[in-house]
């Protein structure tokens, strides 16, 4: 790093940093066994191909696949970006022939059906795919990640004819498909969508309906990697009751589709602009219009005022994906971190008594910056897995799972994409001034990270949820089976079981009479920060059992670095969380002393 | 906000957002009146000028100048920003405009001294002025914010020939000057840099020097605001010891001085390139090239290895300058929250039985969100001025000041910065998906914020500050005299107590033998926010005691809101820094337990 400051030298990091992303497979696979239990997943019929060959050879696959295609495109990604002219949007060079290769080596199928196409693997193989390629490059994987929940809605909703119809080839990737949810008026609030669907009655597309209405930040919902796009549409039909009840969804594709199934003319959608964004500028955010020439085909899916739990469908899976984002941008800041703080030199080591400059992870409080992403990375990776395990075993039947599943989904998509965000902007931190420089590319994962906590339900949205629904599950006995589990971890370790006692304790508060739903709302993120803490307490406690148990007398340099890293964690980020108690029991009251008139003051 | 979403509509948002900044004169007055104690500066002979009167006309005047002027450019500056072209650096419309304003208005010569033009007003007032600018338009005022340093070293150091020459120039503004320290291999480590000055023994320029080398990271280092710069350069004479020692200053003017000392012919300075940053687009980060042309000439001041001397005096209020900048950045983020929050309308507020919705302010968890900024926010502010106070009882030889201002100084610098960096971020997360569109100006608060943490010493160089040389000063004495005024103050209130008494015993913990340098260091980031916290809370506690008194049986808005701010911080930010405590006396032990080698894997 010393030398000459030069526009060249800047790019020469650039490129260095660009080039080196390796994805965690050791990390991955050891979280896959031991956390996500595949091994366990393996043994069922329904996903026998799980076998651990096979899910090693899937993360050593990826693993490489998204280095060598992905994360060298993803600079590019961020400095030109999606372009729109005139409808069309066109992806920066290097993206058509990347995402083909994407198809070409069957990642975008992994957990689809085997009837379509698909390999039938679990869930847990098919959030390691979006894992791994949104680290190599956060943006890009937007596009396959929207595409499988559009697989997912069509599997579970779709007639045997919209099946046979769409799924080949949106599980191959020939095809990509997007979710359209938000409208001006309704973001966070659905229910209050107005687009609307009106049968048809006569002629060639007779039982189908009229699409009309203006649609926003639809994701890939425009692009030049595919030649069709289905888009899966949430509309109002006549008469439909207000607010969610009266949802039902459409199937409408971009170009309509001929006798054999293949694309044909355009159906009347058009992308009207995209948005000029903080961030993910490599993925098109579109403002969508149907029906704009009343010529906007769609065909219903799910049944009249369906809508809303086919939407449900998708929006478990897609919230964790997205807490996996959170993941993905720790793992690569957190990389180009290590890197950047190992080859950068700069001031002697104070104390030490020797004068020369030594690489800055020398120095206490860079390593404590280190040391913190890489113990918040593993700590979500772990909370990831754990949450996409429990998915798959709810579709084996397991006991249990399935509402463990539901309390985690909040968990992961809101500390994982909080700590996504911490880690990134430590990882401009450790790279001091050069990190505000955008060569470097530091910058442009603060800037990707900052959307995960805000779409797929803002965090706040999370709390809610977590503490409404997902607290009384099953009575309430879902919560208090994790927290159980927690305590039973927690054993020795006196931080971790303080904390499970606190989190215990607020649960029974806002569960029983004394908080009232103000109360709860009120502490509803300090809780779900404290939890989701807890839990992840709890995985990286018993990877470190299993890595003491593994390490014996030996010297992995992997099984080392997973005692120090789960011991940081035990020892200096759970006890962080317990100062959150206060806030999380605080009530409503200091919320509203004050009218809103009164807080513009 | 309910229609349609159309790029109109959001320009229309981001133009209300930009026209509607407002100055918390209010706010500033009540805590320069309680905090930073200007009355009882102006009892002082050398600031009588500071009186009641003056300083409420002096908030009230910045406060219309900064919202009528400056804040109106602030997007602009973000979108244009400042563009180099062969050299030369041209600033976005409107600045030179608001530049002369800001002249004009006298606004750059608050604390300048009275011999050369200067109204000789407290420190704490010219704080002030940046604060308010900052506020309106962060980028911009880092112009004044420079000079202002300039000018200080100047007036501390230079001869009475070289105050004469440049000093009445940059007080009033007519110049602008900037600090060239930083080199490619000298960033955070000063002693490193190899710029040099050779003496000039004969001709017209005997006595001067010829200075040569490169400096980065040269904030306003060329525009064309003013008709000369003054630069003032850190390099080393022929012979000089290495490291620190070794450091003279030098003034260098972009162009030389003719007999009347109005500019004239260029010297050899160079603006090579300007940074390509995350944010603050409107603040040219110039890379300096002096002496291409082995004809740059330059005058030292300070005497001969007197740099770092010189740089010491101007590095303390910057430090306190760039603190300052977390308040502007949280003051304005949270004001556009606020409005965006009171603006926009969406689902019905939980458990109220009512079905309309409600704008989104009134649902628990963004009031949580605006109230934690509010309430941070106005502790940073405190800090801020209580800072400034005690630089100001320092200048007047009060006893105690200096020291209380020099350990409040790194206190404002990290915390300040860093809730300054939370509280944008919280700004982006009340717009929900409309923060991550640029067109509404809460990513551009998100960026800018984010340079606050790295320069003028990053936070953790801070943080080493704190735990090396503030911990021993005056014998240990100045740390526990500020901490047994925190708990002074901290009687009735449990978590303020607590944490005061843990910050005790840290930082006997690291003063005493049983610390290593490692340890304290590893310690140093927790430990300096759990000691801004508990100082904060000792601002906040006695604003609530004087509020309680003026309210009485009244019911004045800011008052009341100003009870509710204080109780928030002492109730939920308290507490959250206790969690830290682990993580301060921790010790370095778990930071080396893996090679740097091993940090890679």
């Amino acid at each position: 790093m010393i030398g000459r400051y030069s526009p060249a030298r800047i790019q020469a990091i650039a490129d260095t940093n660009e080039m080196s992303f390796t994805a965690p497979s050791r990390e991955q696979n050891f979280v896959l066994k031991h956390i996500a239990n595949v091994g366990a997943l393996a043994e069922h019929d329904r996903f026998a191909g799980a076998s651990e060959d096979m899910v090693e050879a899937i993360v050593e696959g990826i693993g490489q696949f998204a280095a060598g295609e992905f994360a060298p495109i993803n600079r590019t990604g961020d400095t030109v970006g999606a372009k729109w002219n005139n409808g069309a949007v066109t992806m920066p060079e290097g993206f058509q022939e990347a995402y083909h290769q994407f198809v070409e080596g069957g990642w975008a199928s992994i957990d689809g059906p085997e009837d379509f196409g698909g390999q039938g693997l679990p869930y847990s193989l098919s959030a390691l795919i979006l894992e791994t390629c949104g680290a190599a490059n956060f943006a890009f994987t937007l596009c396959p990640m929207l595409s499988f929940g559009a697989v997912e809605a069509i599997h579970a909703h779709g007639s045997d004819e919209q099946k046979a119809t769409y799924l080949s080839k949106m599980i191959s990737g020939e095809w990509t498909g997007t979710m359209n949810l938000t409208e001006p008026q309704a973001g966070s609030d659905v229910g209050a969508l107005r687009s609307t669907a009106e049968p048809i009655t006569e002629g060639e597309h007779a039982g189908k309906y009229k699409i009309k209405g203006q649609k926003i930040y639809i994701t890939f919902g425009e692009h030049d990697l595919t030649d069709n796009i289905i888009h899966l549409v949430l509309a109002r039909t006549p008469g439909a009751p207000e607010g969610t009840r009266g949802i039902s969804l459409f199937i409408v594709p971009k170009y309509h589709l001929d006798a054999e199934g293949n694309s044909a003319a355009p159906n009347d959608v058009t992308c009207v602009s995209i948005e000029h964004k903080l961030g993910i500028h490599a993925s098109p955010t579109c403002v969508m219009a149907y029906g704009e020439k009343d010529e906007c085909i769609g065909e219903m899916i799910g049944g009249e005022f369906g809508g809303m739990k086919a939407m449900f469908t998708m929006m478990n899976n897609a919230r964790i994906n997205v807490g996996s984002q959170g993941v993905q941008i720790a793992e690569r800041a957190t990389q180009q971190a290590i890197q950047y703080a190992t080859d950068r030199v700069q001031s002697a080591r104070a104390g030490s008594g020797i004068k020369d400059p030594v690489a800055i992870i020398e120095h206490p409080d860079v390593r404590r910056m280190i040391l913190r992403s890489k113990a918040l990375t593993q700590a979500a990776r772990a909370l990831l897995y754990y949450a996409t395990s429990h998915v798959d075993g709810g579709t084996l039947g397991i006991e249990g799972a399935k509402s463990r599943a539901e309390i985690l989904t909040p968990l992961i998509k809101g500390y994982g994409t909080d700590i996504g965000n911490e880690v990134a902007s430590i990882g401009v931190q450790v790279h001091g001034g050069m990190g505000f420089v955008e060569e470097t590319g530091a910058a442009q994962h603060f800037r990707d990270a900052r959307i995960a906590p805000i779409y797929e339900g803002t965090n706040g949205i999370q709390a809610a949820d977590l503490v409404g629904r997902k607290l009384g599950l099953d009575g309430g006995d879902a919560m208090m089976a994790l927290i159980a589990d927690i305590k039973s971890e927690a054993k020795d370790e006196d931080a971790l079981m303080t904390l499970a006692l606190m989190v215990e304790d607020i649960a029974k508060w806002m569960a029983g009479g004394d908080a009232s739903i103000d109360d709860r709302l009120a502490g509803s993120y300090p809780f779900m920060t404290m939890l989701a803490t807890a839990t992840c307490g709890m995985l990286m406690k018993k990877q470190q059992r299993i890595a003491e148990a593994e390490l014996g007398e030996g010297n992995d340099p992997f099984l080392k670095a997973k005692l120090v890293t789960t011991r940081y964690y035990l020892d200096h980020l759970v006890p962080e969380a317990i100062g959150l108690k206060a806030a999380a029991m605080g009530g409503a009251d200091i919320l509203y002393r004050l009218g809103s008139e009164e807080l513009v003051a």
